[in-house]
């Protein structure tokens, strides 16, 4: 037997949210929008000169961090953008997170942030939210290597205060503390304004769920000068073309487009405002969601039951089997006409 | 000052080749294909549901990896699919080269390999290429932690025969072995054949060249099915859905259309051919390129100098300014009409 399997890295494969495919499916699992993107989507599509794909893009895709600090009022130069949120993180995750001492963020948070450090041989450390699932600030006031909060968190869905996040970043001015904000769209209480204050705070964005494009993969990172120029640095030193010419294109035209993107907002919020008063009456516990998920939990059917049960339905929502939420359930909203089928499906299954 | 700087990535930044934007510029500096992509990428584009564009893609690009493995006749779990070449290298150095021993690649190929060995803190050694920039096959005889073997060599253009390859194999049974084929479709003499009895090589190629899509960043990987897994599981771990639901359209349309590329590649032969007969009648010396472009020296005039008269007529050639070939310029190949205006040009300049 060759040898060469010693020299591999040896990791614990991520496994990404499922992807089922049925013609009939109602698909909550991975927090996409229901909505299309917006039309000046399908324009660019119509319109685009597929001829100029001989051509590699513009490295910095300029256009689109053009656009995007337009749209935020910040420097072009103020602006990182990646292959989806996640390609922005672990960037980030490369670029900053190179001390001997552990970064931190909570036992309960996104999937991935440990999956990154274990990659990049980061040492890290996980403080315990607190019993309603909120971060207890006073965790991220010891000596460490970075911090990640994701704000929202997921899968829980609750958000911090911009005070809560200022008193964490003053305690922790020595090291880059990245705000993911994945879902900050459906709450609208962005940290952005923090960058201008603070030069070691990193915000990250993404299409993938406000924008309706998780198939584009288009995120970002927004901070100081210097932070961008090292994420950059890495970036080019990694993969110096990352972004399709159409990535450029579409990522400029939906983030133009305020009116559609506000409109969608609104109706997943009211949906999920409607869901909420739903799930409660039909005997489920949540935190107050700030996201396009709500994570439940009900007083006496157990979740891996109902997920499964779901599941035979062709509605598919996310149940982790993780230590404290193996008895929740992360519910995507998706358009009223979905939830409400959710909802009469639940009804069933828990009637029984 | 914060200290959070402490905790960045050293790194000395890739610079990637120049990307000019001028409508009567003649681009010849980083080998893309003159001739745009198959007409099947424009009926994609036509014909694709920007709603789907809503939905995160599969994670695996089943649909991409299938076509490919089709048109080379292995088994899909065979194939990596990546964000272009530089993506899937970048992937394959993480995954394969974790030994304390040094990898060994020429010390003249591609710029971005010793790139990724110091992002990675990959320890690496770079055996000199004969004076005729061929590599010397003993040199890869010793203990090592990898090797990386572009195939023809970039910048040089110059190919090595499969037994050749196999001598280099046959030697490093224990570590894996890339072979970098970006150019090869101009050549044909790929080693692909090679991954069904060796189970430690790796074939690279990309869609960037002979498939008219740097624009489009896909390229992939092939090789036995316990190597393409092994880089399954550092993809995941680092972003589980990296290509585009677009790239995975256009791809499987590209490489189905074999009349069309096979046209194109023709077509680029002819005029390579007929451009090193050119460059032999002005004074230029070279190896047999079997590339899209020409990797030459002047006998008496400088190689900067030629370059700085072409930019200035906006015929933006390869100049690298590195040791042993700092009096060469590399010359993509353009189409039969570019190259005459090119060849035109360079009289002029070297009439002076």
């Amino acid at each position: 037997m060759s040898n060469w399997r010693d020299n591999l890295r040896s990791i614990e494969p991520y496994v990404p949210g499922e992807q089922p495919d049925f013609s009939d499916m109602v698909k909550l699992n991975t927090n996409e929008n229901p909505y299309p993107p917006s039309p000046k989507v399908r324009q660019v599509l119509k319109e685009f000169n597929s001829d100029t794909l001989k051509l590699y893009p513009d490295p910095s895709s300029h256009l689109l961090a053009d656009a995007i600090a337009k749209h935020y009022g910040i420097g072009t130069n103020q602006v990182f953008t990646g292959v989806g949120s996640d390609d922005v993180l672990a960037i980030a995750f490369m670029t900053f997170f190179n001390s001997e001492k552990p970064i931190l963020f909570p036992d309960i948070t996104y999937s991935f942030y440990d999956v990154w450090a274990k990659l990049f041989d980061i040492p890290y450390k996980r403080p315990e939210l607190d019993a309603d699932f909120n971060i207890k600030a006073e965790d991220y006031y010891c000596d460490n290597g970075g911090i990640v909060i994701a704000n929202p968190n997921a899968p829980t869905g609750i958000s911090q205060s911009e005070e809560f996040l200022k008193d964490i970043i003053e305690h922790n001015r020595d090291v880059v503390v990245i705000i993911d904000e994945a879902y900050i769209d459906f709450c609208g209480n962005s940290a952005l304004n923090l960058i201008q204050c603070y030069d070691n705070v990193l915000i990250v964005q993404t299409y993938s769920k406000s924008r309706s494009l998780a198939g584009m993969r288009i995120g970002y990172a927004m901070g100081n000068a210097e932070l961008i120029k090292a994420m950059d640095d890495v970036r080019f030193s990694f993969n110096s073309y990352p972004m399709t010419r159409l990535s450029v294109e579409i990522g400029k035209a939906a983030i133009e487009d305020t009116d559609y993107y506000k409109e969608t907002i609104k109706k997943i919020i009211e949906t999920r405002e409607w869901t909420k008063k739903e799930l409660k009456r039909l005997g489920f516990t949540f935190g107050n969601s700030d996201t396009n998920f709500i994570f439940a939990t009900h007083s006496c059917v157990n979740a891996s039951y109902i997920f499964g049960k779901l599941k035979e339905k062709h509605i598919f929502v996310r149940y982790f089997n993780s230590p404290r939420i193996d008895n929740y359930l992360r519910i995507s909203i998706g358009t009223q006409e979905e939830m409400k089928y959710f909802i009469d499906e639940l009804e069933k299954i828990l009637s029984k």
